[in-house]
């Protein structure tokens, strides 16, 4: 027996090698890494852009997170001030711009951890709703820093529901200001980011009243700190809302106002206006106002839900080729855990899901991009289209992964646990997806309420939008595939989902129309129906999801090796998903339990190596995803430093690392002084007495 | 507009009254809370008991978590420290004592937040595996706290295969020691709880060799720790392993040996010894082992299961009828988000889950008091099937309630996400039960080879265990059920679950078989089925939890009111679960798609207030579970100081709540220095150039 001297263990000069058990992994990829991961970045030109700036960020030591799990709610706050501040110069010195190539990679590569984006909304709201002259006023002092931006929106008792607002902003004709005031505790501001410890100003919606009418929420610019010393302004009672799950670098802030006045002027008044007479006038469409929040739902999906979910999936990919655990076959020596069956169904399916999300990123992308072209045309046709797509996608996406990430956690056991392993902050983080913009539940049921409409008008002949024609096409059938294999063509499962999606639409419609037949109100019946129609919608997005998979699949004719690959991480994400819903299927005998058993045949055959099929072809194919693995998650092309993971790095020298990192932990720098305090006098049995 | 003063906000005066929404819930209560928490406490005498334990716990300051969500993990554990330490001085002086009818209920009453719980298993791994002379040296040592224990069995690389462990312990005949080694990084242990900062001694589980050959893990005591000033002893090296999800009270630790020696008496030798010459002698059964694990899955699920989902319902039950949001009717007040049909859906069955789970741990605690009689009577019968039935009902309550508490929280929106509603953190312990005791995977996967046995052994008409005589029945057939109403019944649906779940085991058990018999070496072939496997024996547990919960509310004569909500609470787990797992209801046919509709509607009923039905009477029962849902949590009799949470208090005065807990939070205790720092250069333009 060998011994390691303990003092070895300690130093970064044994972290020398990539263990040799994650290795062999990428020996065998069936496809080049860079190339993949080249086309996920849309080409070459982009990784490079992407690699360097994300290398200048990581070289700056201010931009490091290495004690990140160790800090302090306050310490992470002025970290996040500190990068945020930081990061003007850098940009300044690296010559990047907010329209250069550059910019979308600089979130990215500061991994998250970083003040001043409500500022960036606060900016977003004036440039959208704020008229000409308020434009050339505001937005120079806040990109230059003079004034610091939040947005206050929801308040302590109120989300979603915007009318329900309950601050009040009444015009005083005879100073020609707003008052504004919180009339009770729950209409307080409640959770804006920034506004807790750095705002100056934000910009509040509240009811707007003049003449002594009440003309719904408006925007209003509301100055809450002092810009020479960076006290309250009178009225103004405003902190910080406390500890979270996560976002402790964010000051999530609450505000109270006390006849806090401003001026006529401060009203964004792009669309409505309080003339100096209080005559309300309203000009222009206010429809754009659900664009900007359907952007921001749709923006948010690739930085906060794909992107942990990718990393995640690096974590508990890597570290399962290096953490052996148990017997496979008796003699031999302790297996990687990633050749367990169990653990192969529960991190490949997530993978394949990441990829998934990815394509129906840059589908939505493409989609609103197309949107805002035809608005700025003003046409507005496809807005309740984009509204659907974005509120039901966002609520898809980031429940799904929420899931997949959770599932990350759980398959690395204790060390999961850890926060040295970077999944739990990784899962408190994507769980705050699942409500923030929008709170999933109410999203799917507008979503419902697009398809609802969709099909009434589809089964009347009406023209609908493309994305939906199939609601037309409701009629029971059954799955033509006659053996496991048939169920690897798209064809197959795209055409079971289709009619699955289809089935639901249209049963929850029959519902509905059924209790309002009956006699039951319109509302009673909406809400009775609202288990049914959350169904139908997540199904929708879910087959919209396969589809587009296999297309871009298709589509991806130049690269045969990534071609392959790409087929079996789409047939084991639609096969996962049916394996995982049975009953959806099942419910109309579109397919049959023999069927299913042949989908489950189909998807537990793609997860691994199967060494007893007939198919020499198909045993090559199967090899491929667990074989492929690594290299499959290697192409998201994560540092270790925005790892930050202790199991997750590219050497896999998951137990040195965390060892060393656990040694930096604060609960090791010195005795405890609980030893003193407590330990002590009970050991030496001089505490007053037991 | 009445103005509220800012300064009444913040004092605990304006908390007087129950918050109306709140207080109504409690006036419509089907049935009496008092006599509900009494029957679920086993008597009105042990209701006494708990309160009185609760609330002299309660009174006293040491035991305060006013600003638990504020600590560091320092903190965090010098305050669990300080509770255990005065835990005795408390113990002795209200005359509790270790076997007294108080004890069970201290940890309900400190709510988790105390160290030395693995001083306890240390004491017990000495009991139940010492030597007489063992016993007689180190448990007076434990219990008059001159040491402090912990238990060293998982390892850095090594965690559920204990046979893995590569820690060795050498004998030395030439001084009568046995000399304890780390021989490499993934050897270290890692993990054990009290071990980092706090401990003593310590139990090591070592490979042990003696005369050149090695004989497996077994127990060594070794001290780790001066009991004169706390250093590390020689050949020690042990700390703390850092922050993780939650247990931030808990000193878990890392110990390396470098050759460390200990006298050959401290080898825990109830049933294994090494004698003076070397010679290795195992005597009496090591089946009791199996006994010790299996006790401690069963008691960790009323403790850190149960109570953690009972503690989430209460606090989203309350919150959800105080929350209002959105109009259900056009014209009305916003409604109560627990009338909203997806809030029930999310919201009650978890509330019944909690029930189902407190009445199986009813029934595993019976099954495993009468498996010790005859364990005691050296009758070892019974062994397997409390270790199935330990490792399945562990790994299903714990996955179950860990996504209940989920729900729980998203259900609460963003303020479920603040710490301070206290379900971040009953999330974040809650999860890692999933984890600790055995992981849940390879738990189903030792259940589903019991039942696999089981359903062998009965298909050829050995005899089997009563729980899964049930197996010998799988045949294929329908259920009878002729519309909605019929589902309400529990024999309809604990039918159906059994046949379910035989027909999961009996088609594992085929397909296994197939694959042996058309040449896949066994353990292949068992990887192969491993996830069908693991479905199996989550559908047994799921069948045995439905049957209990029924024959339960059978049994429940006495009080009809009582028995009457409790039918409901049944019918909901039960239809909940089927409506939720519908694709292997149904695969084979056994409930066909009109059935599932039928299901489906009986499941919606039984959430909510139903206005449309025929049946006057279902119309009155159907009214219950709503109405009755603030009394089914209140039934469950937590203090708000056990409740931790500003949404879920008896009063419902959320918003006051969270209005005054945040301002105690450290980021309000002062202008954060980031101001000085960084805000003040970058907004007065002083800071180096931009």
């Amino acid at each position: 027996m060998a011994l390691l001297e303990p003092s070895k263990y300690s130093q970064g000069s044994v972290l020398g090698g990539v263990n040799p058990d994650l290795a062999s992994e990428r020996q065998t990829a069936s496809f080049s890494v860079e190339k993949l991961t080249a086309w996920l970045d849309g080409g070459e030109e982009n990784t490079r852009t992407r690699r360097a700036v994300v290398e200048a960020i990581e070289r700056d030591p201010v931009f490091s997170r290495e004690n990140e799990y160790f800090q302090s709610q306050n310490e992470r706050y002025e970290a996040a001030v500190r990068k945020a501040v930081h990061l003007q110069k850098k940009m300044h010195e690296m010559g990047w711009t907010e329209t250069g190539p550059e910019f979308k990679y600089i979130y990215r590569a500061v991994s998250g951890d970083i003040a001043f984006l409500l500022h960036r909304i606060f900016i977003r709201s004036i440039s959208m709703l704020g008229s000409d002259k308020q434009i050339a006023k505001w937005i120079p002092l806040a990109t230059q820093h003079k004034l610091i931006g939040s947005y206050a929106q929801t308040e302590l008792g109120h989300g979603t529901y915007l009318q329900g607002l309950e601050t009040t902003a009444v015009f005083d004709i005879t100073t020609q200001e707003f008052i504004l005031n919180t009339p009770k505790i729950s209409a307080m501001k409640w959770w804006p980011g920034d506004m807790g410890r750095s705002a100056t100003h934000t910009v509040v919606f509240a009811q707007l009243y003049t003449n002594g009418q009440c003309y719904s929420v408006h925007p209003f610019i509301v100055q809450i700190r002092s810009l020479r010393d960076h006290s309250l302004c009178p009225g103004i009672t405003a902190g910080d809302i406390g500890p979270k799950m996560n976002f402790e670098h964010i000051d999530n802030g609450y505000l109270m106002l006390q006849n806090v006045r401003v001026p006529r002027e401060n009203m964004l008044s792009r669309f409505c206006e309080v003339q100096p007479d209080g005559t309300y006038v309203r000009q222009g469409s206010q429809k754009i106002n659900y664009f900007t929040m359907t952007t921001v739902r749709i923006s948010l999906i690739s930085d906060e839900v794909i992107m942990p979910l990718m990393k995640a999936c690096t974590i508990a990919i890597r570290y399962s080729a290096v953490r052996r655990q148990s017997k496979l076959k008796p003699g031999e020596q302790e297996a990687k855990i990633l050749d367990y069956q169990t653990q192969q169904e529960k991190l490949l399916p997530q993978l394949a899901a990441a990829y998934a999300f990815h394509f129906i990123n840059d589908y939505l992308q493409e989609l609103f991009n197309r949107g805002y072209r035809e608005i700025q045309k003003k046409n507005f046709e496809t807005l309740p289209e984009l509204h659907a797509f974005s509120s039901g996608f966002k609520a898809m996406v980031t429940q799904y992964s929420t899931s997949a990430v959770q599932i990350c956690l759980q398959a690395c056991g204790g060390h999961g646990y850890s926060s040295l392993s970077g999944l739990p902050s990784l899962y408190t983080k994507i769980i705050a997806s699942c409500i923030y913009e929008g709170e999933n539940t109410i999203l799917l049921l507008q979503t419902a309420r697009f398809l609802i409409k969709c099909f009434r008008a589809a089964s009347t002949g009406q023209p609908v939008p493309p994305s939906v024609t199939y609601l037309a096409a409701v009629k029971p059938g059954k799955c033509p595939a006659k053996n496991k294999l048939e169920f690897l063509s798209p064809n197959i499962y795209t055409e079971a989902y289709q009619h699955m999606a289809a089935r639901l639409v249209s049963s929850a419609a029959a519902k509905l129309q059924d209790l309002i037949q009956s006699g039951v109100k319109k509302h009673d019946a909406w809400n009775q129906c609202t288990v049914q129609l959350a169904q139908a919608a997540k199904a929708h997005c879910h087959y919209i999801t396969v589809k587009n998979f296999a297309e871009t699949v298709e589509k991806l004719k130049t690269e045969a090796g990534i071609q392959r690959i790409m087929k079996h991480l789409c047939d084991l994400f639609a096969l996962h998903g049916i394996f995982s819903n049975a009953g959806v299927f099942l419910h109309d005998g579109y397919i049959s339990g023999a069927q299913m058993d042949m989908i489950t045949a189909s998807y537990l055959d793609l997860l691994a190596v199967i060494r007893n099929t007939c198919f020499s072809d198909m045993n090559v194919i199967h090899l491929l995803l667990r074989k492929d693995a690594v290299p499959l998650v290697d192409a998201f092309d994560f540092t270790d430093k925005s790892l930050n993971s202790a199991l997750g790095s590219y050497d896999g020298q998951v137990y040195q690392r965390l060892y060393e990192w656990a040694q930096k932990s604060p609960t090791n720098k010195q005795m405890s002084p609980a030893y003193e305090r407590y330990l002590k006098p009970l050991l030496h049995n001089t505490q007053s007495k037991l």
